[in-house]
């Protein structure tokens, strides 16, 4: 939490009113995000506070616009997509007295949605150790999209699956007694030899090798040739920098998209998956 | 406010901890200073936060120490004496559920300390449009060194004394009606051509001339013909960098210390100046 609120550097109205935020709601149960990137349907965007549990985003506004965000420099993030998310706004280019009020007013919203949440027995308390933790995962009996699954390491979704590794280098591996399912790593954006994107909506997944137009061919016939289902842990990082595998659905190829032209389309087909 | 808090940029449990005692005493008649440097008897000290009207510094330990101050760096700031003052600790090396305990202990005891003034009467609500006002202070009927009195230029200076100065470029000038007392604007560290040192205690001014022994014995010669009171406003630059000009307290020539090879020294006669 002390890492999040160090990023808040740029913007002093933004640092004011998050931490503000942070210790009026004053509940340990509960996760912030600082500098969320989203995908939103026409590009990015980048919250300044999201919580995850109530799938809240804070964005104060300064009185200027955030530019275009480079596309490149934030690929590798864990840009999450926010379609169905709630977005408040604080307007900050008014007196302190007047940021104190709406910023008062979103706490007074957020302990309410938290408080619907434990009456309707869906809250989930934000739990830092166990939030990365395979056997916890495990516990659940199964991962869904929107639950904000990942682990720090391919291994460790290896074993969330039923492995026993130590380590993993390759971008796949298979799951114990599940012949139809593999597991599958990749990286959703343009990387070496790869041309890899995961649409906005998180629903898509389009990948061609470019390396050769034969090396691109090859994989496409490889493809077309089997019928497995990837559960897809995409590599990114997340906002303090640090590497993780992000639960995005299961996906199969879509015959119908996928051609030598275009390359490989996989399409989503489960938000969730059952141990 | 907003600017102090960006401040913290360097150890981020102080800045967890210091918005948390921020917006928990929430207050906006309470004055917060982040990183206040203080003249301590056996050198300078840099406390993380700073509560002028409770005297109060609070220091957040993250369990490392703050190096040896370069006094060459701050003396051109607004040091100030805090021999009389409280300081507290927050231990950050521990849990944030024990850093929150201790913080919202502070926080009650910043509480009562206003309430105590509120009865005593005595507490000044903070006002930043007043703070540096010179009809504000000149309504007051007096300044006292304990109330961190300071303007923004010195011409504000000559104008709380009784003049009607657009601007003001000399070290010194004359009062009103006062024969016998000036109004003084040194930068009370070395510069230039003028060794000038304030003790730690604020007590004492030690002043010569570098220029020349010639002009290092004419300065001595002139002060001891002369008899001044001196009314000391320093010239500081606040936290933020901004100059201005705090009072320091009336000072007259200690006949005594003063000689051709030490220089001149200037002792505290007055702690406050009634107009």
């Amino acid at each position: 939490m002390t890492r999040q609120l160090q990023r808040c550097k740029n913007k002093r109205f933004e640092l004011y009113a998050i931490t503000r935020i942070i210790h009026k709601v004053d509940d340990l149960d509960v996760k912030f995000v600082t500098q969320q990137y989203v995908a939103r349907p026409n590009g990015f965007a980048l919250t300044d506070l999201y919580l995850p549990q109530l799938k809240l985003h804070i964005e104060i506004d300064e009185g200027f616009h955030q530019g275009q965000i480079d596309t490149d420099k934030i690929r590798e993030l864990d840009i999450i997509t926010a379609t169905d998310h709630l977005v408040r706004r604080i307007d900050a280019a008014v007196s302190i007295e007047q940021i104190n009020i709406q910023v008062d007013k979103v706490v007074a919203d957020i302990q309410q949605m938290i408080a619907d949440q434990k009456i309707l027995g869906c809250f989930q308390p934000w739990n830092p150790e166990l939030e990365h933790s395979v056997e916890y995962l495990q516990s659940r009996g199964s991962i869904k999209v929107s639950e904000n699954v990942a682990l720090r390491t391919s291994a460790e979704v290896c074993n969330l699956f039923g492995h026993q590794y130590k380590g993993w280098q390759r971008s796949s591996a298979s799951i114990p007694k599940q012949p139809n399912i593999k597991l599958w790593f990749p990286k959703l954006y343009p990387n070496e030899q790869w041309f890899n994107e995961i649409s906005h909506d998180g629903t898509e997944i389009h990948e061609y090798c470019l390396e050769s137009e034969a090396k691109k061919r090859e994989v496409i016939d490889r493809n077309f040739s089997e019928s497995f289902q990837y559960v897809v842990f995409a590599r990114v990082k997340d906002e303090l920098g640090q590497t993780m595998y992000r639960f995005k659905g299961v996906f199969e190829l879509d015959r119908v998209k996928t051609s030598y032209e275009a390359g490989v389309f996989w399409k989503q087909i489960a938000i969730d998956y059952t141990f």
